[in-house]
C-alpha cells in the first residue's frame, strides 16, 4: 500500500505527465490531480490518461494531496513550491523535479509552514521533446532519480520519497543539493553549453555536410532556450567551474594539434575514449 | 549496365564492407574483390557476402579492376592509392573514402602512372562501430557522398564515379578538396575534438549521473583514437580555424553567464537551437 494516496502534479509537461501516466498505469496512487496554468496541457494530460482530475487552481488541487510534485521550469519552482505549501494539509510532502537543487532548496527552506515538508528530487530523464503529448509511463524506468534531503529532512519522508521514485522503476541516488549541482554541471549543463556553442559555430552554408556525428554532438542544443537559461542561471558558479575543466582539456588537444605532437594527440583521444566508454 | 564490371575494395572494414555488400545485393558489379592486410577481416567480409573474392595481394587484387576503392585509414590512403595505381590496368579509376581530401589529392596527383585516374570521394557515413561485421548493404542510402575532382579529372570518369555512388543510394555532392576539408572541419572534425574534450573533462566520479544528453554529446569520442589522430593531422589548419570560431561562440556564452546577462544568454541559446533545428 503506497503512503501517498492522493498525488498532485503541478505542471503536466513531459516529466509531470510521465509521472502521472506511470502512477496510473501501475495503480500506485488512489488519485492523481494535475494542476497547470494552460488548459490545453491539462486537457492533453487528461486525454492521455496521465491524471484523474485537472485544475488550474493550485490551492484546490493540492488541498487533499499527500504528495505534491512540482514539475514546472526551474525558474518557477520556488514560487510554485511556496504556493503549494501554503495550501497543503499538515503532513503533506512536497518535492520537485528541477535540474538544479541548491538554490531552490535554500529558497524553499525559509518559508515552509509547520507540518509541510520539502525534499528536492531530480529525475535524470530529460529530452529535447516536451509537453504532455510526449509523456511516457516508463520514462523513469532504469533512470536515475537524485534526491537531495537537507539536514532537517525526516527519515520517514525520505524513505517514502525514495520508495515513490523506486515504484516508478527509477534507481534512486541520494546526495546533497550542492553535490548534485556540481555533478550535473559536468554531466548535463556543460554538455548543453558546449553543444549550443558547437551548433552555432557551424556555418549555415555547410549544414548540408553534417552527418550523424554532428547531429549527436549538437542534439541537446534543440532544448528550450528559456528553460536552459533558467538552469544555467540557477547553477552559474558550478557551470563556470566545469567550463574551466573543459577549457583545460580542449587546450591540451589544441596544443597537441598546433605542435603536431602526434603522440600527445593520440593519448588524449585514447583517454577521452576510455572515459566515454565507461558509460554504456 | 554499370561501367565498372570488376570493383576492387582495398580495406574491407565498415565502409569498404558496406560498399561491397551494397554492390552485391544490388547486382551492380560483376565481381567484387576484397583486398586487405588482415586475413580475419577478409574472412568475415567473405562470410558476410561483402566480396566475391579476397586476397592479401594488392597487385593481384587490383590487376583486373575497372574501379579501385581505397577504404583504409586516412594515414594509409596515399600509399595504398600509389600501390594500387602501380598495378592497375590502363583505363582504371581509383577513388578513396577518406575523411580528408586535400592532402591526399595533392600527394596522389604527383605519382599516377599514365592511363590511371584518381578522384577522391568521402561518404558521410561514419560510425563509432568498425570492421566488416558492422557492414550494412544500405549504409549509403540517403547519405551524402562528396566527390572532389581536381582540374585534371576527365568528365567521363567523374560521371562514372557520380553514377557509382548514386547507384548505392547516395546523394552526391561535388566540391573542391579544399572546400571539402574546410566544411568537414566544422561539421565533423571539430565536433569530434569537442566531444573528446567534454568526455575527458567529466570527472570519473560523476559518470553515474550522466544521462542521454551526455551520452549523445560525447558519443563520437568513442571513435578509434589512431584513426582520428590521422584525420586531425591531415586537416590541421582547417580544424584549428574551426576551433577559433567555436572559441568565439563559447566565449560569448561564458560572458553572458558570468555577467548574469539573461537576455544575451537566452538569445545565444535560441540562435543555437535555430541552427541545430535546421538539420533534421
Amino acid at each position: 500500500m503506497p503512503r501517498f494516496n492522493t498525488v498532485a502534479i503541478l505542471g503536466v509537461g513531459l516529466i509531470g505527465g510521465s509521472i502521472g501516466l506511470g502512477l496510473r498505469r501501475r495503480g500506485l496512487a488512489g488519485r492523481v490531480i494535475g494542476i497547470g496554468h494552460r488548459k490545453e496541457s491539462l486537457r492533453v494530460a487528461r486525454e492521455r490518461g496521465a491524471v484523474d482530475e485537472a485544475t488550474v487552481d493550485v490551492a484546490a488541487g493540492v488541498a487533499e494531496a499527500d504528495l505534491v510534485i512540482v514539475c514546472t521550469p526551474v525558474g518557477r519552482i520556488v514560487d510554485d513550491v511556496r504556493s503549494a505549501a501554503a495550501n497543503c494539509r499538515a503532513g503533506a510532502l512536497i518535492t520537485d523535479v528541477g535540474s538544479t537543487k541548491a538554490e531552490i532548496a535554500c529558497a524553499v527552506a525559509a518559508g515552509l509552514p509547520p507540518g509541510v515538508a520539502f525534499i528536492g528530487s531530480h529525475p535524470l530523464a530529460g529530452s529535447e521533446r516536451s509537453g504532455p503529448a510526449a509523456a511516457e509511463a516508463d520514462l523513469l524506468v532504469n533512470r536515475v532519480v537524485v534526491v537531495t534531503p537537507d539536514e532537517t529532512a525526516r527519515v520517514e519522508d525520505l524513505k517514502s520519497l525514495v520508495d515513490f521514485w523506486s515504484s516508478l522503476g527509477a534507481r534512486v541516488v541520494r546526495m546533497s543539493a550542492v553535490e548534485h549541482d556540481q555533478a550535473l554541471a559536468a554531466t548535463s549543463h556543460l554538455p548543453h553549453l558546449v553543444a549550443a556553442a558547437l551548433a552555432l559555430a557551424t556555418p549555415r552554408e555547410v549544414l548540408a555536410l553534417t552527418a550523424s556525428g554532428w547531429a549527436d554532438t549538437t542534439r541537446v542544443a534543440s532544448g528550450d532556450p528559456e528553460l536552459w537559461r533558467q538552469i544555467f542561471a540557477s547553477n552559474r558558479a558550478a557551470v563556470l567551474t566545469a567550463l574551466v575543466r573543459f577549457d583545460e582539456t580542449l587546450a591540451a588537444l589544441r596544443a597537441a594539434l598546433e605542435r603536431q605532437n602526434d603522440d600527445s594527440l593520440r593519448q588524449i583521444l585514447a583517454a577521452a575514449k576510455e572515459r566515454r566508454d565507461a558509460v554504456a
